[in-house]
């Protein structure tokens, strides 16, 4: 099993990165969302260099999944400032556009928040949350993400197990790398998108493609585990929204994300 | 003085969507980011045709400010498909790329939501609230966007103009077009990035420059004017993220989003 860094790795060739894509991150047979982000932004960081080694904004268009196996990055700078690099960049297999990204990458430190509103969210302590199985609920597709995230949900977003669906839109909980390394910003990418989507929580248990995803790094996460929360505003017309915080082991917000979903609904 | 319509107005002439920038869609002597967004997704909406007649997503990211005058986007679609159509879209100015993006397209309505968290903003009466003076608070700078849209600002979260912000980091109000249209998709674009930003509750009166922004399109709005709630999660490291949500008369979510922006502040 290969561990975060080797899984996202990039070799420079003729200008474009090859990746080799890791059918371990995955969700029901399809590459992780998280996991494409973070591919392409290793290829956007080794690109800009030393100046804004770190990732701080990524949106992401996801048009077509990859395969796991070869696949290329083009990375193109936008701008390249004094205190950030704007990028663009494609991941593509086989000559096919699979996931189209804008990038803005920075200088991210370890810091307390100069303002904050943003206070860490209140769950169960990690033990006492409930870990994620590799298998869906039902055990009719497989997570192999959940072999390397070890992923625990608090209990209270839970009913769906059991077939009570809370109807708040709600996830919350624990993640850890399982291969033991600290998060960093591109993993981060990982976490933002966990597994299940906020759709379990109302009731809804079919596939939730992710159409946009737009995430923002606020700082160096400090070691250990992050504390996650997802929910959603609305569900209308077959589109969902769902707005992730991640915090870190000292309680501050390291990242955040928006996506925009399909979801199949009642009328 | 245009109308939106005429404001963000393009033309096809070998391959690309020729605009002209309209000073008055503009703050501080730059033209507002969700105006510019607005150009792009009327390029983007042409160019994928009668199927998906909405932007119903964009994430952009601001390169290099345009100035008034001739513009031109270029729309390369990812996918088109069934229910959806996925382009990237690009705006330059003699050649240089000022805003990069990627749009969803797709088909929306007046619907009511199958499910929603997000009740309207509960703010004054729309004649309670303050108008929005086409200057900044301390008429150092012009806000000529705010002769094209009528803005008026909850009391609430007024105190930074007699030097007493809340410090909570919110701004709210009403916004109606001032040539009479109403809304639609692309002129909430304009709506989803409010002036000021947030920062003033939050005791800083700088210029805070959009890095990124994603908004979400969720229905086609009632006629009548629209509400709107920004907040801010965190000030870290030179970067503010910022929310808004906004409502129709029916007090139905329509649309959302999150933008990164740089902004200076204490260490």
């Amino acid at each position: 099993m290969k561990s975060f860094l080797d899984a996202t790795a990039v070799a420079v060739r003729d200008e474009t990165y090859q990746a080799t894509l890791d059918a371990q991150w995955s969700v029901g047979g399809r590459l992780h969302g998280g996991y494409l982000l973070a591919v392409l932004g290793r290829a956007a960081c080794l690109h800009a260099g030393q100046d804004h080694p770190h990732l701080t904004a990524i949106s992401g268009s996801f048009v077509q999944s990859p395969v796991a196996g070869p696949a290329e990055v083009l990375v193109e700078v936008l701008r390249h400032g004094r205190g950030l690099t704007q990028v663009h960049a494609r991941l593509s297999q086989d000559g096919a556009t699979c996931v189209e990204a804008l990038i803005t990458l920075g200088v991210l430190v370890e810091s307390d928040s100069w303002w904050t509103a943003a206070p860490p969210v209140d769950i169960s302590d990690e033990q006492d949350c409930v870990p994620t199985a590799p298998q869906s609920p039902g055990g009719d597709f497989a997570v192999p993400l959940m072999e390397v995230v070890e992923q625990r949900l608090d209990p209270r977003h839970l009913g769906f197990v059991e077939g009570a669906p809370s109807g708040k839109g709600v996830i919350a909980g624990w993640q850890r790398l399982t291969d033991g390394s600290d998060w960093d910003p591109l993993a981060l990418l990982v976490a933002l998108d966990p597994v299940p989507p906020v759709t379990y929580d109302l009731g809804l248990t079919g596939w939730v493609p992710t159409l946009q995803l737009s995430a923002y790094i606020r700082r160096l996460p400090a070691p250990g585990p992050i504390r996650f929360r997802m929910h959603a505003a609305d569900v209308t017309g077959g589109r969902i929204d769902e707005t992730a915080h991640i915090w870190d082991a000292k309680g501050r917000l390291v990242a955040q994300a928006t996506q925009f979903a399909a979801v199949r609904h009642p009328d």
